[in-house]
């Protein structure tokens, strides 16, 4: 295995028209291991449980990862304060953590470490943007201090911050990428995705994209918006998408943050890998070539892309020694029925039951009538565009 | 902590009417992190990749599990050797190394370490008693080599087979627990539950129950038959129950093997941690004090166990320190509408959504019908109770 | 057209071995077309708009129908002034109006009258045995007066009130069916469907069977319950079944009447054309020759059942020249995806989606929870076997 | 009641702000009523049976219906040889047969007759404007010598065809609506709606709007676009809405013609009252007055429109006589818990079970993949927008 330093870089990478794959997202995977708590969603484990935080790290390298993100999602001071987190580390020991355990792992496999900032309380409760700026250079001196390959500004609701957020990361000198969670109606300010993409290019940004909030369809289509602006404004950049390993057919532009079932009864909206599949060809096909995942992807997943992409990429990953492709290890299987199954075309039209009768397929975004009482609560939502989601969800409730 | 020679032993604690909590499946959980093989389903990843084990083992101790299984699954020599395995690592030191990570993992919390054995290839090759009974000698003398605190005979579809198994267990001096993979209608040679306990109880098992194969709510029902029977029998045992992770109504004799989604399409299925509350207290209720998980278990559904029985425990597991009880958490969240979902009601009456509005509620088991042409592999299926199969087949399809 | 004094009767055709193909049920048709009143569902419109009872006569003539029942469910006396009806006209009117309307299509083809009483408010309110024998013999006065051709006393929850009915019916000297509305779980008192039909064919029915309450196959399977139960008694009888046109796999003992859709929302759950071709055939193999149906039947859905009998029958019904079999008629279509549709395997294997994909495939009988704060009205429910109904919803609803 | 001379014509009622009632389509009734064969869809039942369209139109009537449309649907000479009807009946004696029963039972109430040509098989085939025209002109011709009210071009999917009827229909003299049936895609030549009302408007029609084709949301929607569009040119016009009574969420631009189900299993999809009155109400704040149904449209939907609308025309119609209003007529019936159902907020809120737990809840439409190997029908559809349809069909679809 070659020394991290000489590994090439995501740009020469992107450069020379290679594929990328993401890792997949650390909060829900680790929330699930019983490492992070949903609500706060802080990543105090990165000190506190290295071993568990590693293992991840591990099994998204194995399962063919090219990057290892940090592990500091709301790591922000500010972000930590605001929790009430108990503070038996500093924001300061947690990035280092986090950096140290992504580099160790990168430097087992053919991986490069990108550290990461995300949108800030500060920006929310409308501090001025040098206060904002200050957060996030605390955060990505630690990642130049402790020499990650990459800088990633990713999951902002709203352009203005993630500019911030670039133009600040720009100072390092490493390469940046910005990564918005919105989806094809735009940002929480109603900027569209095109005029987003321009925006985060012309703040310096060199891969654009989307992250989080939205199933991989819904944000695949959003990164071609992304990317249809930027070419409109003669600009260039390289293209990432990282979205939702979740069925998000009914959300509205605040995704599925608003779907009555998050965080906790998410599941029977989970994709299996063979969705997987066809999210990584629609994305390359799309032109994307930094392709992940962020909530809801397991390591199962992440290895799904890079088996759909093992011809374009050349090789299967590691972890794909306990996987035949489309199924093909279940020639081994005991009973002859399901020996029937190790063929593509049988996982590729499968239409899987949910073995919940009493359940509806599509749900009702939260806010839009489902639990009454609840108005003074929608007052504090974004009243941007009430017209355009009342319709969409009249569209998709109709059935009732 | 105490070391582990001090703890209390299984029937100490059932005994006593304490709860105790078993851990999740292994093979299910580790596939999807990408270190065991859908189809062969061996376990050699206790031996190839350590951490990876180790790690799940610490999960669910920390979810609140008190036995560490041995991740022992088909790891029979004759599996092993039948499943093709590469033989990096013979069946000792398979079985060696899950002995040690499980007592490891064990030490450093209120756990026991329990060594299993699993139905064999012999036995359906119609092999005879003493070499089927050989298979189980040999995987046993590592246990007791290893010191383990008890041993469990599970996955068993033949009750006969889970007899010699029990058989050879009790030579051990060591308590021993029987679990069948079987619903409501019995073995796959028509032996009814209440039949199959008191055979068990008869061979000298200590404890009797179900595991895998079909959804908590099925095999609560079943071991309630079984209790009954071995009620009706004038005998005495404990009762375990470790039911699969995911939804399923829809399945014959066969259980989940028989879904068009088994392996890789059950995702639509899995659990939500609500659910596993509502199964704690239903197992609780019908007097099963052996409470834990099989495939699909991921370590929050066993901390989902924990709660909900924490009342009867008198204290809740260290995961809980990532985890407010029945959503509390969501306190912290930054939306408001999500704040307003941290509350027990809201969960326990969401009908979650698969968003999924091309895909049924119910599947057909195969061989019902689904896919064509397979008449030659139905052949080889039990021809046992056909007829009551297809009525159940046809109420799960009479809405086509 | 013969005259009716020279058709075969409806034992002779039954005692040949002759499918005879019943009408649908008048309420619920009439009630879409705006002459019944859900709620009281009495049929005063026999009187009041003669002209729409007679052109549904026709209608199910036309389709096939060997049958014309007189349209006098719930039009026993103390029914009509039970349900505050205006009384416009007198029961005597009423019955009187049914039975020539009957008579009336009746002779326009190959039917036979048969004119019909139901189970009553004095019986339910416990009045003797005397008083509701008198409630049906004023009817039946009726009926032999305008010389129907058979009687028949249907939907009748409890055998016993079934028994006094036939007993009355039986003075009359013309042929006589019972028909309950119970599922598999037998009667409100608990009486097995196989016990109940030997009480009827012991008080002298000569055809038992089953309408309303449940889809087909739910009274197909009762009906053999029926047939079971008579055969080994030793006795004899013929075969009825006149089911809803609405799927119910999730019924609790009372049928259709419990699920909260009913009688206003039904609309999902209304059989196709194909769903009766299957029922038409489940009946005949289970030894049913009168073959009909009930609440939800609309002039198309008799026609399938003769359509589907044609071979056994050796014709097609008048209406059959507006229906090309199994959509054979699409070969004329507009659009060739809609004539490549012309073909039985297509329709056979369609599974046809709802649009609604906010809605459930399953609901919760009422009473088990759906409705908080109506825990008085549930204890005017019948107790019987609570613990079964209550598995039953349990199972239908543990997807939740 | 007045004689028809005496009634207020179409236009002076829309001119006065009153609402008015359409009636429901006639082929789908009378199809399941047995006198019209699904395919080639023709009227001949006019003159065959006329006794069966009478009552149809008296119980449309009855439930509130302003407007007795002839049954002259695909009554065109060319049509009605195409369809290689057996001609019995001259095209001249079904259309005048069709206008009598009409004017017969108009007569009866307060209605209106209106006299409707609809697409030709001559504009599909390229024939001339003449010729088409004079295929208008011979229908037309019919409709005068029987002084029908006023006159309606209704179901054409290209506005071209649209504006010759209404150049022909206003030689009459008599008032001229024009529907389209068409979704918010537009014509099958890509004319959005907008600039297909106004062509209408253009070419002399008085009210414009949209039938068949789609649910009752998108049909109202599609009428607020040709609004917008009338009014953005400074036009003025009158509007109405006649929609299907099937859910069609997972329509394309074919409309429901598309869809698998139909046009025999579209049972799943059948509006509810409930539904109708949302429909109602929609169509009526969308400033649409003239509020009727089409395909799969009853008599009790009818009456529900004409019931939501009651206070606004300031009468309940003579169907309702048999209805109590939001389902009071349940206080009458027998079980309590279904007494308990009287009232509006339970039957507004009741999301229906299909009770077919093995089907989606949305379709394919079709030539998207699900019936392989009609590739050579598809290339037949028009090849307009296949990007477009394609992103709708993997929206309505990813859930697979």
């Amino acid at each position: 295995m070659a020394p991290a330093g000489e590994k090439r870089g995501i740009l020469e990478r992107l450069e020379a028209g290679e594929v990328v794959i993401g890792d997949g997202g650390f909060v829900f995977a680790l929330e699930k291991r019983g490492y992070v708590k949903a609500g706060p969603w802080t990543p105090e484990a990165a000190a506190e449980h290295p071993e568990a935080v590693r293992q991840l790290h591990r099994e998204f390298l194995r399962a063919g990862a090219n990057v290892m993100q940090t592990f500091t999602f709301y790591a922000s001071d500010d972000k930590l304060v605001n929790r009430g987190h108990a503070q038996r580390f500093t924001g300061q020991q947690i990035n280092e953590a986090a950096c140290d355990l992504a580099r160790e792992v990168a430097n087992e496999g053919d991986a490069l470490v990108a550290g990461g900032v995300s949108q800030t309380p500060s920006y929310l409760s409308c501090k001025s943007q040098d206060d904002v700026k200050a957060i996030f250079k605390k955060q990505m001196d630690v990642f130049v201090n402790k020499n990650v390959d990459f800088l990633i500004a990713e999951y902002f609701e709203h352009v203005e911050e993630a500019e911030w957020a670039v133009q600040v990361l720009k100072t390092s000198g490493k390469p940046v990428a910005a990564s918005l969670c919105i989806g094809p109606e735009g940002d929480l300010n109603g900027v569209s995705p095109g005029d987003c993409a321009v925006k985060l290019v012309k703040a310096g940004a060199h891969i654009v994209g989307i992250n989080c909030h939205f199933d991989p369809e819904t944000c695949v289509n959003t990164v071609k918006m992304m990317k249809a602006g930027v070419e409109k404004a003669g600009l260039k950049a390289h293209y990432m998408c990282q979205p939702l390993a979740f069925h998000t057919p009914d959300c509205n532009r605040q995704g599925f943050i608003d779907l009555p079932e998050f965080p906790f009864g998410l599941e029977p909206r989970i994709l299996t890998r063979w969705d997987m599949h066809k999210y990584a060809r629609e994305a390359y096909k799309a032109g994307i070539r930094y392709i992940g995942g962020c909530c809801g992807f397991e390591p199962y997943h992440v290895r799904a892309l890079a088996e759909e992409l093992a011809p374009e990429r050349g090789f299967l990953p590691a972890g794909s020694e306990k996987h035949g492709s489309w199924g093909s290890g279940l020639e081994m299987h005991t009973k002859p029925w399901v020996r029937a199954r190790a063929r593509r075309d049988y996982w590729e039209n499968l239409k899987p039951a949910s073995g919940r009768p009493c359940c509806p397929s599509m749900a009702k975004p939260d806010g839009w009538g489902i639990t009454k009482g609840h108005a003074d609560l929608m007052q504090q939502k974004e009243a941007t565009s009430q017209e355009q989601l009342k319709a969409l969800f009249d569209k998709a409730n109709k059935g009732q």
